[in-house]
């Protein structure tokens, strides 16, 4: 044990480091101090009075910044490690040594009830934000914790659905953003999540917890559970939990005594635990040195800034936006006053001050003609008639309507996935009738998980997607509704035609305490693609007042990855940011591939008109690798890489290839070996083709193929069988014998 | 052992019965004599000269049926019954005992090489043909070998690939025709199939060929490896194997004998293996005494009767079809002249006589102006646009052209898979310039698996579907054309609009020898269905010469299963046969079932215009089940079952619903139980209403949503260890003690 803080403790206190003295706070034992952990991610949620059972009463205020669902789709690291960065000095001033994020689970479905606290369906997208987020946050000696640790997709029967998956979609999909966020920023904790994955509890999962997370990539961290993650704390020590939370009183930690007492859990498993608290300690008691300032109203303006860059300008026919101030406006939809602009459950922040919508459009508009009418409740109270009637009148009555439109608390939530992605019924009925007297009509949406808007993007000229946008939306929405900012959001998540077209459709969320991933590595945009079903939104898409062109592609492949370099050039009138994505498509692999998959991203300055900027985009090679069961190890294919530059992933505006040197990929030859794998071969092939019979003889062969197509698949041990292999063979196989593959 | 003839018989004389004498027969040790096996399904492949290495050279002359893909269409199990007692007639005049069919694998993909050889999509059509056919070959005395024995569904790398899937697409789909024509039909042999299923090879499948095969469906003959399927002999004869095909001459019995001797290797299952053997040998001995003639002119005529009635009518724009005799017909194609009527594989039957599609034509055509040209040629040879320019011409010189479109025998086989299902470019090709000059054309269609037929059924007024027919195909497709036969045929499988619709498209056929079933059991038209997408033809579809209606639907349930009556009337002008299919809908499922499923059909008789007849249709109780993986167990689910009549899978003609009584499908509630689970139990849920905390205190709750929303998914061992579950409920509930889940 190298933990010189435990040198002196009993097994019973070593024990007792490893479980939560309440519902936020970890023992004080011996030098070890007593640790707060609490919720985030997208604010600090700080109990300070009485704790209720599930820790979900009332908290300090706190700013409120946009949720993943938002954040993400700035598509900007350097904005992510500045709201990390605040919301390290937020917790720092709460007195909070962790903040409980990101989560950078995977959005396989859009019906997934947490979907609001992910970040993309996309892991690179995830990664690189997601590591932006924590080194943000820990910069200021804050730690973080990466959750949920993983295949946690879904809310229905969260705590025992096991999450049945195949090898390549679990390290090319789901565990891919953890692993870089666990190698390049370095989060203090990670949180193991609630659910199984092929049968076994995350947090009794050692090969996840051990071999994988620490001894593949080397964390160096203590592993928390997610709050009463835990069973069977002696087989969650045993696989490599460090810290069981909340506390659940003395009983877990006795267990673990009598299990070392009993033989049937090493000390080492338990010194291992209680030396990952204490480092975490040590990391907390440097981090409570660094003494940190809030102003709560730069933290308000810096949300603001967020929450702007956060919006997807989805559609703008005609340049209907950005609206000119002096305009007559009428702003509808509940939504407007009474905004949405977090998600429900554990991350839910009170928040320092709320920006009303329509109050932040009235101060733009220059103008007193900003009428307003709810059009509908989210509650389903009040005369839906009169509410719709009162609404188109007003859209009649105004130059513009600007519609709200969303969901409600009640509608999603963390704890239980939706059935459906519909916009409510009563607000597609709103948007219908308000089309029929104002044509000029902006929608406005605001929900964690993705809408299915065929029936809107039909009929409405222009569509805002706010998502989720914390606590200064309003105003950012009000920015850039008037060209404030010129919006430069994209969608981390396609928003398919029909909900049946989603990739994972067809078992969501599961039954029987089981989730097939049965789409495997075809999440998102890359089942979509595969399948070449229509989207409503491409994965990546966002429009702009302004237009970019992309010009001189230059991509170059070293030993470590390739370079890609793009000159962008802003075409229009108004200064704006493009996102650059780079797709890289596999061709001739010996698995499937997606179609393109992103393999990075870049977002530009802010470009004046006519002003170009070269970006220059680094692909780790790395990331040009795929899951290779067959040597339970990545491998990069050697050949041509096709890359492009796009706009979204269904708008990829230029194109090169490069050719990778691949990785020594072959596999021996045994007897489980095919003939054909066998004739491939340069040494073995010619020794084999030697042994082989004459086909058939001429006429009535039963084949219409030749001998070896059919042959071909046939494994050299049943050619043995068949006398047509000789053990000649043996020296030049590897030992595996005959019969037992 | 109860098996007289094995008391006299040394250890090595039981093993060596366990495996062939060569190719196509076994041993004759003592009492038991040697029994030749060889295959079928759709015709006798005798091979009485050499026989070459893989046992497809040339054979004797037997009447080529219609196989699998074609005879399934009929949907009259009488009739597959009277190819079956045909079959069988043959084979014994061949001196065969056994003849290697039904192959009753699920079509999961239509890029499946062996498709051709397999029954439909559906479970249903499958087990009650495939029955059929068992009965009718066994009938005269000549045994069957049910195959391939199980999830053998791709031909890529069949002889290591493992196919991984889930427990209830496993027994609703891939394992029910299996199970029905065991318990109903008892074949003689059961052959197990060359893959792995979830890692374990079929042969060396304890689970498969022991606990469920012999175990929970009482099979008691013999069970037989598909021709190389053993690479392993001893696992195999453990696990329930009992006859190795082909001899591999004298080591692997020497393995047996060795293995039991060393004690890993019980006497009992040679015994077993030994005995299941000398049980065949004594059925083929009563089977040899049963004498029967073969009349092969009557079976030619049989050959084409089932030939008709497996043509499946798609498309009949303004009644083109009848054509009338004394019309003047281009006929175009070169599968005109040269028919293809069965696939390429170990099926491969040396025909007795070919009926060649353009002289039957000629011969009914009732006038001589029939004109041939073929259009393209199959191989690619030739000068295509000359080609095409003949049968242009011919088509525009005609009434009315018919043309023979389809896949080569050497674009489809067993021992590979497609890479798509287009039609030939050329021939597709030759479709638009033939339409050009001649709309009134009629296309008769030849494969072995589903082809994609969107292109040419936007363009074409009427299309037949003959799949493959047999060696008297071209008089069939004769009989149809003129009305001499009023089609009958319905469609086993959905024809896609694109082939990436096809719910198992993303993972065909696999990769690194795993094939993920993805899909579950959302197979064929129950995935289609499931996710709403268009189709080109539904499963079930097929039109006829004359209208039918359906009337005075009853459905009555009785404690053993359903009895569904409808009378259906022939309301046109014609004589013909109804099919009629009767779908079931689950309601309030509590897992996901397909939108519906076929659960009966029956044929009506030939009916004369004007003529009713009542149709009844029993569906045993056990058809409604689906399987409970909380049970490991069929759950038939108390409910509403809505019941519909239709002439295919989306075209329903009357509805009904009916109650059914389900099974005590309750499961004990433990400690991993759910809150909701618990409070759901009538006992225990009064018990722990009491112990649960109040919700959180009114406002700034986390939670947009109730308590018991929230913790409803909460195990109850979860629950005490936050404190909210006491010890008390240790009496009430199942003895699972928390944390041991």
């Amino acid at each position: 044990m190298t933990e010189p803080a435990l040198s002196e403790l009993s097994l019973e206190d070593r024990a007792a480091l490893g479980s939560g003295a309440d519902f936020w706070t970890t023992k004080a034992i011996g030098a070890v101090p007593s640790l707060v952990l609490t919720d985030g991610p997208h604010g600090v949620r700080r109990q300070t009075g009485a704790t209720d059972h599930l820790g979900l009463a009332g908290s300090e205020p706190a700013t409120c910044f946009p949720p993943a669902v938002g954040l993400g789709q700035s598509w900007d690291p350097d904005l992510v490690h500045r709201v990390g960065e605040a919301l390290g000095r937020e917790a720092r001033a709460l007195r909070v040594d962790v903040l409980l994020g990101p989560g950078v689970n995977i959005k396989r479905d859009p019906r997934c009830g947490r979907n609001f606290e992910y970040l993309s369906e996309d892991p690179v997208v995830t990664g690189v934000l997601g590591a932006a987020w924590v080194a943000g946050v820990q910069s200021v000696g804050v730690g973080t914790s990466l959750k949920h640790f993983a295949l946690n997709n879904a809310e229905t029967d969260r705590m025992r659905s096991s999450s049945d998956i195949d090898p390549r979609p679990m390290h090319e999909i789901y565990l891919r953003a953890f692993a870089h966020i666990v190698r390049t920023a370095r989060p203090w904790t990670v949180m193991c999540s609630y659910n199984r994955i092929n049968g076994v509890y995350a947090a009794e999962n050692h090969w996840l917890l051990t071999e994988l997370l620490r001894g593949t990539w080397g964390f160096d961290g203590a592993v928390v559970s997610d709050w009463g993650a835990v069973r069977d704390r002696v087989a969650a020590v045993r696989a490599g939990l460090d810290l069981e939370m909340p506390g659940t009183g003395t009983a877990a930690d006795a267990e673990v005594v009598a299990a070392v007492r009993a033989g049937a859990l090493s000390q080492d498993a338990v010194d291992r635990a209680a030396s990952a608290v204490a480092g975490l300690a040590r990391r907390v008691h440097a981090g409570r040195e660094n003494a940190v300032g809030v102003d709560l109203d730069a933290h308000h303006r810096l949300a603001r800034e967020a929450a702007a860059r956060s919006i997807v300008l989805l559609k703008n026919d005609a340049e209907l936006l950005p609206l000119t101030p002096g305009t007559s406006i009428a702003v509808l939809g509940a939504f407007a006053q009474s905004p949405r602009y977090q998600g429900g459950g554990s991350s839910h922040v009170n928040p320092t001050r709320v920006d009303i919508p329509v109050d932040e459009i009235r101060s733009q508009a220059g103008t007193e003609a900003v009428a307003f009418a709810p059009g509908f409740t989210t509650d389903g109270s009040g005369d839906a008639t009169a509410l719709r009637d009162e609404a188109v009148r007003a859209a009649a009555d105004a130059e513009v309507a600007v519609l709200f439109l969303g969901l409600g608390d009640d509608q999603e939530s963390e704890g239980f996935d939706r059935e459906h992605i519909e916009i409510p019924s009563d607000q597609q009925e709103l948007v219908s009738a308000v089309m029929q007297v104002q044509p000029r009509t902006v929608v406005v949406l605001a929900h964690g998980g993705v809408l299915r808007l065929a029936p809107i993007a039909e009929v409405v000229p222009a569509i805002l997607d706010g998502a989720l946008l914390g606590q200064a939306g309003g105003g950012a929405i009000a920015d850039v509704l008037f060209g404030a900012v010129n919006p430069s959001g994209r969608l981390t998540e396609t928003v398919p035609v029909r909900l049946q077209d989603c990739p994972s459709y067809l078992d969501f969320p599961g039954e029987n305490s089981h989730v097939r991933y049965g789409e495997g590595i075809h999440v998102g945009y890359r089942g979509y693609d595969a399948r070449g079903s229509d989207v409503t939104f491409p994965f990546g898409h966002g429009l702009s007042y302004t237009d970019f062109d992309h010009t001189d592609l230059s991509v170059t492949a070293d030993e470590t990855g390739v370079d890609v370099e793009i000159t962008v050039t802003n075409t229009g009138d108004r200064a704006g940011r493009e996102v650059v994505q780079v797709y890289v498509t596999t061709t001739d692999s010996r698995v499937t591939r997606p179609p393109r998959e992103l393999k990075g991203f870049a977002t530009t300055s802010l470009l004046e008109p006519g002003v170009s900027e070269r970006v220059s985009i680094r692909i780790d090679r790395s990331d040009l690798a795929y899951w290779d069961v067959r040597r339970d190890d990545w491998t990069v294919e050697d050949g041509d890489y096709g890359v492009a530059v796009g706009a979204s992933s269904r708008d990829l505006r230029v194109t090169d290839t490069v050719h990778i040197v691949g990785d020594d990929d072959a596999v021996p030859i045994t007897w489980q070996s095919t003939l054909a794998e066998a004739l491939a071969d340069p040494v073995i092939g010619k020794a084999i083709a030697g042994m082989l019979p004459a086909g058939p003889s001429e006429g009535g062969s039963a084949m219409g193929t030749d001998l070896v197509t059919i042959m071909g698949s046939m494994p050299l041990d049943r050619l043995k069988r068949f006398g047509m292999a000789s053990d000649a063979l043996d020296d030049l196989l590897a030992t595996d014998r005959p019969g037992r593959g």
